[in-house]
């Protein structure tokens, strides 16, 4: 069974495709946490009380807790462990944008997905398949390739074209097509360009697809759902970070966005 | 003062352009070290006190430190602090690739630059400047950017040809145009790529390149020279890894690197 059928299997049974990104930036934490020993891994697993019944993932991004040294790797660690306990079936993306040289990468494959104990990792298409091969290999775990990504200035390098077609589409072709062999690729498409979004659903079939953007990005949610769904009206997962974890309400906000995605 | 001084400086002061990779993969040290409380920590020491005559800089690929958690990013912060107090002239290199949308990256910032105080980091160029503008803004930190990587399967992104010219030298044209306005950029250009790091320093003039891929991965030493040194005679730190830290005298391979960069 691929690992995809993890994602696919809590997105069917709670009808939710909503990811919450535990973007925990220890700067922007209710004051209450900071008097905490463990700041970042005590406001996790308050957001995860609030939020857990409205998702089909969570989505670290390692930045912040690197930001935090050796305090923060353990946090982090701390995190995953609370949630492949208490939450074995949602699907864990670690938000790591890591690519190295072949060998190299089997530092991150330790680090990553077998210590951290993520379901998947988001990776860069720089260095090519053959660069990645220590992740794609990987049978048991998912790879989420940058193929267009949310922020403003994406297209300097992503709409160059080449064949007629921007180099993010490439990326779509050469992962669906080469890459997925074993039935364990994503792509990442920004919230923030739904035309682009359009035509990868097209170039990639039933792929799931982990869309950033919505919240502070300010992607348009209608749009993304309109376009981005695959035939069996999955196919998409939809973050938001900061907008539901620094709300007033994390648990309001995320059943406002898992019922905005179900209508 | 440009930070890139910094390195010119201890190039000329030295005659040295070698780079020593403390890619200290926990799975290849000497047992000795493997008794040890701190051992890559230790080992580094080691081939610190073995190397530095010889280097202009040294380049942990983080990967490494990552693998081991909390505790490798212990040791690779006890290994920059006793470089710095000890040899704060030699230029250090986090060899991280990372790239995340602009927010985020000053995660990355804080933890890389400022707590571990590197004086330069490698980066990903998929996102484009915007993104990386909290890194590029740093006019005391360098930037090296991924312009051309050593591995073999380098070319399936990079060689797409746009306008004619391929993608790794549309990177060379954007950063040596654009995104260097504090004089801080550099290039990374495999030494296992002659060819494209000739064409790289025509386009980019005496801009700093970062060579990898010497030693286990096969780059020819005499051809990297040849094509790739700027007018002064300098502009390349030259990295050999593996080749180094394992061999059984890491002094003397060193030292033998250094002697036929000199020649």
């Amino acid at each position: 069974m691929s690992i995809i059928s993890k994602l696919d299997q809590r997105a069917q049974k709670t009808g939710s495709l909503l990811c919450v990104g535990l973007d925990s930036n220890i700067n922007r934490l209710p004051k209450r946490f900071l008097k905490e020993e463990h700041p970042q891994f005590e406001f996790n697993k308050w957001i995860i009380e609030q939020t857990h019944q409205y998702v089909c993932s969570y989505k670290p991004n390692l930045a912040f807790y690197e930001a935090r040294g050796a305090a923060g790797w353990n946090e982090l660690t701390m995190t995953t462990k609370h949630l492949r306990q208490n939450h074995p079936d949602i699907f864990l993306i670690a938000d790591a944008k890591r690519a190295d040289i072949g060998s190299t990468n089997e530092g991150y494959v330790t680090a990553i997905l077998d210590e951290l104990g993520f379901d998947a990792i988001t990776l860069s298409p720089y260095l090519g398949r053959e660069a990645l091969e220590p992740f794609l290999e990987r049978q048991d775990k998912a790879c989420i390739i940058l193929c267009r990504t949310s922020n403003p200035g994406a297209g300097e390098f992503q709409d160059l074209e080449t064949e007629g077609k921007p180099i993010w589409l490439h990326v779509a072709e050469k992962v669906v097509g080469d890459w997925n062999k074993h039935d364990n690729c994503m792509l990442v498409v920004g919230a923030t360009y739904p035309e682009e979004l359009e035509q990868v659903r097209q170039a990639v079939g039933e792929m799931w697809l982990l869309v950033p953007g919505v919240g502070e990005q300010g992607g348009d949610m209608e749009a993304v759902l309109k376009v981005g769904l695959n035939s069996q009206e999955r196919g998409l997962v939809i973050n938001s970070s900061r907008g539901i974890i620094f709300a007033d309400d994390p648990e309001e906000e995320a059943k406002k966005l898992f019922e905005a995605i179900k209508k």
